[in-house]
């Protein structure tokens, strides 16, 4: 191609400083003009998926082809400015690396942007790039789209190919991205899943009680009088609460399982390069190497009820409507005990979308002492469209 | 002091690259030329002491004095060259550091030189340095002599002052030093304990059984030849089995107890800090994180047993002759799995010094394919001074 590369400023420690992948889109495409960035677990040709660890990216050899969706967005026309950093081997929330360093939520500089999509989600929200790609395994994109204010998909699992990305946990795994505004993240969407975005407005909204009394009360202040908002704009609307048996035991099975399966997609490798890692991640995976066969098979059955409960829920169609994160960024650099805390808060709310495989928007509809807190809604397996859609309808009428 | 300092050469990876610390020894003190090396565990003033972690090195301030040992030793006329590697805050007994690298064994090139004080053991073995000053909590100074071929002693606990090194475990934790000869030997011991070293044979010779049918064939076929010999230069000698729930069994109890404090020494700045460690390092504190109590119970219960036998075994007084390392040093880079083998099988016989507090004299009596083994002196408590003597008329008699 023959556009000369601009320039590249990140005052935010979004991108990775060593990795030069830059993809210049196609001229006439859908998304001609867009720049974009992708997380450092996206394979781009030539270059080493370095997943945010130094002993991963040393001991792994170039890709050999860009991931299925970067080719997609290039021939779409958008323009690749580079990777981004993520938590180490996408186990993370908060977004702090202990190798690269945390990159900066411009929208709160003082607290985390939240992970694993960290850099992506901040090289949006600081507006260096249109949008960013991250994946979501166990809220690696609604969560840093909460913090920083930002629009972010899970999509339903297994309708975007995840050819060339670093696996987490592959029951788990997803990948979406990140906008600034809900109609861009339709021009995307329409490119990703090949369909026109509907401006449907749904039949049904559930209010999520319990989750929104999982969240800090200043949360759900803001966000409750949204929902209530938005529900006046659909035709029915219920209020229910999801997790009979607690929403706290519900994210405890996905615990148990999302570590089996992170661990056993890297074990080999740790055996074999003993590489280094921060220990609250080495932690993690530890907790997968002391799981008995015992609390594996409790959590497999915790999980069965919890997608029983939730195909109940959805019997009559339409949306779930619940808080993203339990609260907004935390500080930067707390004490363990607290960051193990709200990690472990945040999953009550992720687990739902992650252990059921449905799709979940956020959108960024509230503010918390001037903190980016995001409201989400929670699909039927398929409607990821659907959701996006309507996110553009309430974004028009939040703003009108 | 007016000398100059030499020229300093490493081709061994023995030393820290980044630490200057050399101190010139007094003119004319019994230790007067002799230079040594000092693992990167002891204080020196106005360096920060490194541990063999980068982080541990970034987050701690340089020291405002010297370790005891050192400024002893200083004083007595020896020359500190430099500050050499170890293994991550010591919890390593192989001496591969995933930051540094490992040092080389002169006298095994292919393998490894043994851990913690892997640079200690290296810088001597390769004539670097006249001695050098190491620790042994779990072996970290017997392991290396043997795989080295030199003197090394873990003295009765409590003896040499653990002043201005940094702690794993308290219980456990001594400071050692490593000598190519037992004459030299002899000569900074009588600095460090301001004792004469005695030219005395003690009284009875035991030979443990069960620590010669735990070490590899090869490395029993060659070190009970030795031990026979040496027990014919004693008054009286017997042969013994020292556990009788088994070794193994008795590793296991330091194994827990030594890990719950090692976690304890590291915990806050671990929550603090989130410092990288190369997995298996993280995965030994992961073990003294999830123990039970029940655990923990049963294994002070057993370090009592392993105590009053020994008791018993040492009722006579004299000494009792075991292998050092139950298999010459490993081959370096071997897979996860054979390198979790040899460290638990290498405790089978370094726990009995460990647990009971008694001092262990390693020498390097034997060749196995040409690689060295030590063959092991253990003494009564307070005894180092004899196992010292002794082992210098033993060094004596084999080479006339």
């Amino acid at each position: 191609m023959a556009e000369d590369k601009p320039p590249f400023i990140d005052p935010l420690n979004a991108f990775c400083k060593d990795t030069e992948a830059y993809l210049v889109g196609n001229t006439d495409g859908p998304l001609s003009g867009l720049t974009f960035a992708a997380k450092d677990i996206f394979d781009i040709e030539g270059h080493v998926t370095g997943g945010g660890n130094p002993d991963w990216k040393a001991t792994h050899s170039p890709a050999n082809h860009n991931a299925w969706i970067v080719q997609t967005l290039v021939d779409a026309g958008a323009t690749m400015v580079g990777k981004t950093h993520t938590d180490e081997l996408t186990r993370g929330i908060l977004g702090e690396n202990a190798h690269y360093g945390t990159p900066i939520n411009s929208k709160a500089p003082a607290r985390v942007p939240g992970g694993s999509s960290s850099g992506s989600a901040a090289a949006v929200a600081g507006g260096l790039v249109d949008f960013a790609l991250g994946s979501d395994t166990g809220g690696s994109v609604r969560i840093p789209a909460s913090f920083c204010g930002l629009y972010g998909l899970r999509p339903t699992h297994g309708r975007v190919l995840l050819d060339g990305i670093l696996t987490q946990s592959p029951s788990y795994d997803t990948i979406g991205w990140f906008t600034r505004d809900a109609s861009t993240y339709a021009r995307i969407a329409e490119v990703v899943f090949g369909n026109p975005i509907p401006d449907t407005i749904p039949s049904h909204l559930v209010i999520a009680e319990d989750a929104f009394e999982e969240a800090d009360r200043d949360v759900s202040d803001v966000l409750r009088p949204v929902a209530e908002k938005i529900s006046a704009m659909v035709r029915n609307s219920s209020q229910v609460r999801l997790a009979p048996s607690g929403l706290i035991a519900w994210a405890s099975q996905q615990n148990i399982l999302q570590s089996e399966e992170a661990w056993d997609s890297v074990k080999d490798w740790v055996d074999t390069v003993n590489p280094r890692f921060s220990f609250w991640v080495s932690e993690r995976y530890n907790l997968a190497i002391n799981l008995t066969q015992d609390q594996i098979t409790e959590a497999a059955l915790l999980r069965e009820q919890v997608r029983t409960r939730m195909d109940e829920v959805f019997a009559n169609g339409g949306i779930v409507c619940l808080p993203t994160a339990v609260a907004p960024a935390p500080l930067l650099g707390l004490p363990a005990s607290a960051k193990k805390e709200i990690q472990g808060r945040l999953s009550h709310l992720t687990c739902i979308a992650g252990t059921t495989g449905r799709p979940q928007l956020s959108l960024p509809l509230g503010e918390v002492n001037g903190l980016p807190v995001g409201l989400s809604f929670l699909g039927e397996h398929g409607s990821d469209e659907e959701l996006i859609g309507f996110a553009r309808i309430v974004e028009e009428a939040m703003v009108t």
